[in-house]
């Protein structure tokens, strides 16, 4: 009995991550009440996102210029490499505001369960790049999951005989975390890189 | 470092029920990556809601056509109106396909605590609507929680003088509730509106 515009836009926003089919209808009468204040700006929005945004030919990051504005910009240390499986990982470091070099997006995990190989992954011009004389260190920063750590395992065969150094984040209890709490994989590794104070 | 369309989609995102400024990225990262796939048609189903749909001036219902295709439904029966509080819960009941009357949507409940009066609700409407020959009988589905009841209770009292039948839904243990989980007022109801096998 519903609009066929409201079944659309219900069954569209249902296929977002995290929305199933009852918070799909939540949000879909939220846009529907506020058409002008929010449903009508969140279409613009999108659209211009859509017609803007590109992948970068580098990195693999998404902006609205090829290159990116990360691999351009004149201030960053074209030396240090920050490997991430995706460009949330990328936005999640940026938002820190620790890391200074440049990015490499990998776009996902190896996995033999889902059939990921490593020419289905952007590792190719990973292992061109960290071959360019200005760059001195990959840094592997896929998370610390087993496919992100089989992930960067692979890598850092790869770029074994490039003769580039390689380093991974380090493991240890996060910041205002409870040991009581962790896990012994994170503990084990606090404990063996523990510092001298 | 990231696009001013992407923080753009982003910040309309977190304002969508449900979605916090992480789930926000995480959506918007999936938008992203899917422009032609989800992007575009989702920014199209919007835009062409926002232009279609607007408020049935009858019942307050959302559709394309104004009055609603509820209210002009030839087989849809006069004589019964469903009250409820918002167009999420007509979506509801027409959902369970056993209700073949009219309906209408107040808008909300009243509540002193938000200042939200009689006049705020689409209540005027109903006693008029109410006052009419064809309506015998007014099913007051608000929430069973307590604005809901007291909003119910307000309407009854309102609708008294006009002599129409006035009913609510019944209160009782869901289809595949569990007794032991179920709190003590609805098994009361429950209890109270035992019915003979």
């Amino acid at each position: 009995m519903s609009a066929p515009e409201i079944d659309r836009l219900i069954e569209l926003l249902a296929k977002l991550p995290g929305l199933g089919p009852r918070s799909a209808r939540r949000v879909a009468l939220h846009l529907i009440k506020r058409p002008a204040q929010l449903m009508t700006p969140l279409a613009d929005a999108m659209a211009s996102a859509a017609r803007a945004i590109s992948t970068c030919r580098i990195c693999g990051n998404v902006d609205t210029s090829d290159p990116c504005r990360i691999c351009t910009h004149p201030e960053r240390d074209v030396s240090l490499i920050c490997v991430v499986e995706d460009v949330a990982d990328l936005w999640a470091i940026e938002r820190t505001g620790v890391f200074r070099g440049r990015y490499h997006v990998l776009g996902g995990t190896l996995s033999a369960l889902d059939g990921v190989n490593p020419e289905d992954l952007n590792i190719g011009k990973l292992v061109a790049r960290a071959g360019e004389t200005e760059v001195q260190e990959v840094i592997l920063a896929t998370n610390a999951t087993v496919a992100g750590q089989t992930t960067a395992h692979y890598i850092m065969e790869r770029l074994a005989s490039s003769g580039v150094k390689v380093s991974r984040l380090a493991h240890g209890v996060p910041v205002g975390g409870e040991l009581d709490y962790l896990d012994d994989g994170t503990l084990t590794a606090a404990m063996k890189s523990r510092r001298t104070l």
